[in-house]
């Protein structure tokens, strides 16, 4: 069996996150989903602000960048992508979820980069029932959420979110089914480790 | 077992006529290609202008569209969409792979939309040894083809090549090989027709 990464870039609402949870569960693998990366990051920073006294580094929360997020985002990003290659280092395979991690890993071999997307009234459909949720309240979060990841992505990135020619495997949750998206990324796993 | 139809649009060289045949005989079902449905309009057009007496309706070899794709394609295009509509309507399953047949389908249901693609060095060098080419023509090869395809694709549906949208799965077969992209395709169909 060849070790091997998987990351899943997604649409809000499309179900990446639920697909991500099942993945790992039947490849029997572990996942690092945004808040798991985000929480790490923050913890290793403030850490090493103790460390080296330097608490008036940090930036102030009224500090912006020019996509409108906070500067101190800037220096988690960093933290984030070296926790995120460290992780890819270990000598085992996993799935990271979200966090630009197809870009962080870019130059590394055996990445399997996947997204995952849905027409926006499915996902509208989807948030409404999971977090019960007027339509307006449910579109509102879609598009709001949509709008700052992507704008996330791309100034982390410089790239397009979502652009075909960077992933490896894009899926239609919406069309297929929660269920088909995890078994179509189980096969695509076992056949490549088993390459 | 729910019938289904899977439409298989591609870049040039990146496998998917092989693809759409391993594919096609691992599920048991028929698959038509750009060679036989362009054949059998061809033969019904001939036919039709036989019957009706109507040989100088034909376009000349020398009148070409906007796009620079001769006048007598646009009746082709019609003949085929035709035939194409024919065949998904029988009672069993099958492949559709080119011939802008997920728009030509847009509105059956049980339609599955893949497009694959790969790298353009992938392609290239698939291109070169399997017509035995220099890398020069090879090259060649692969931009005009898709060229022609993206014109065509475009100049029927209005829709761009390839847009990520109206596909329900797109696969990197160069990063994921043939096989695998074999075997995704058919979890997705086995799937899909159990549901």
């Amino acid at each position: 069996m060849k070790k091997y990464i998987i990351t899943i870039g997604r649409e809000f609402g499309s179900g990446g996150s639920e697909i991500t949870k099942k993945l790992a569960e039947k490849l029997g693998i572990k996942y690092y989903d945004k808040d798991l990366i985000t929480m790490a990051a923050q913890k290793r920073g403030i850490e090493e602000d103790v460390v080296a006294g330097a608490e008036e580094r940090m930036a102030k929360p009224w500090d912006f960048n020019s996509v409108g997020l906070p500067i101190f985002q800037d220096r988690l990003y960093a933290i984030q992508s070296e926790i995120i290659r460290e992780l890819a280092a270990k000598d085992e395979s996993c799935i990271f979820l979200g966090r630009c991690a197809d870009y962080v890993l870019k130059n590394e071999p055996n990445v399997l980069n996947v997204y995952i997307s849905a027409s926006e009234d499915f996902r509208i459909q989807r948030t409404k029932q999971l977090h019960d949720l007027s339509t307006d309240d449910a579109t509102d979060m879609v598009r709001r959420t949509d709008r700052t990841r992507r704008a996330y992505y791309q100034y982390y990135t410089g790239r397009k979110w979502g652009r075909r020619d960077t992933r490896d495997l894009v899926l239609n949750s919406g069309k297929l089914g929660i269920d088909t998206c995890v078994d179509i990324l189980y096969t695509m796993a076992t056949d490549y480790a088993g390459q």
